[in-house]
């Protein structure tokens, strides 16, 4: 695509490096922001500048947060010895709204993907393993997707804490609450019986 | 959705008002934008804001253009006297994509369409019923989407330059090149039969 506009042409490749958006999206974007009061821009670029600028993260769990711990970290109504390790802020935000889980996070970002470049290194182990050997934790649920690199990760952490006799506990893994048995994949239906739960349980939600 | 971070907040209540783009996918791209160097997000920031204050249309065509006049206006090569109306800029990149028009363009901004309040004042057809009353053209053509809106804004221009005797018309209709008549819809079949076309001038692409 040709644009009559240098400006344009910027605003529209910048926005079409965002993931998931490609050129025509990008201008039809950038397109609707031209009709709407400049203000709006404004707004929308200084969150993003400010956001990027200012943001921090948990010293404890490595959650977004705006102060040095987050409000998650620092609530006293939570069991700080159950810590649940998730691969990213989107999953904490995906448990948060459950309300089935009271205890910490600990936010990995990212999983064990030799493909990728990515070492354990590279993610929040290191403080993570600290927190186990410190003794205040009990239980330790791991939250990570169920593939290759998720099993990997699980499995390097569970080398790394596994001599310190902790609890450890992954989420469980069954076709989905009201879903056909009929059109379930066989791997997840295999793991449904495999981890059945007694019966009385079941009816808790 | 709730946030651990009033920036993070911010920024994702910004880019979900985006059309299109909802909570969760403004939530991902904010993410994205974490991960990637401040100078990305500073750039992207800039392009927009930059775009949004300084860019202009052009004085005759009302195209998106940094200068005064833009460069399809100002080509010498151009036919300046045969006009394509179409409805936004958009449109003018979709058609310029083509090659197979060497006239220049009359970007009217939308559609008269009185369930959204748009009237007739708020396009730019006064510029363009003067530029035809100043004699210099010799050819409308019409490419709006053939929706009810569209044929009405038609309609509307129609009516004001009808009297000039200046020569009009609009794009084709029929099926796609490539396309199967049988799932062809009935009002396109019916079209390209109607306004069918001398064999020989068929096979000019």
């Amino acid at each position: 695509m040709e644009f009559s506009s240098k400006l344009l042409q910027n605003a529209v490749s910048e926005v079409a490096q965002l993931p998931g958006i490609g050129r025509r999206t990008a201008l039809r974007l950038v397109l609707h922001l031209m009709r709407q009061p400049q203000a709006q821009t404004n707004q929308l670029s200084n969150a993003l500048t400010e956001m990027r600028e200012q943001i921090n993260f948990c010293n404890s769990c490595h959650n977004i947060s705006d102060k040095d711990i987050c409000e998650i970290c620092a609530n006293p109504n939570r069991n700080q010895s159950t810590i649940c390790v998730v691969e990213d802020i989107r999953d904490v935000l995906a448990i948060e709204s459950t309300a089935s889980f009271k205890g910490i996070y600990h936010v990995l970002g990212g999983k064990i993907s030799p493909m990728d470049g990515i070492g354990p290194n590279d993610l929040n182990i290191q403080s993570l393993v600290k927190k186990v050997e410190s003794g205040t934790i009990k239980e330790i649920i791991f939250a990570l997707s169920s593939t290759m690199e998720g099993d990997t990760t699980n499995f390097y952490i569970y080398k790394q804490i596994q001599d310190t006799g902790i609890t450890m506990s992954t989420i469980a893994r069954g076709i989905s609450v009201g879903d056909e048995l009929e059109y379930a994949d066989e791997v997840t239906l295999g793991r449904s019986i495999t981890n059945r739960v007694p019966f009385e349980i079941s009816f808790k939600s």
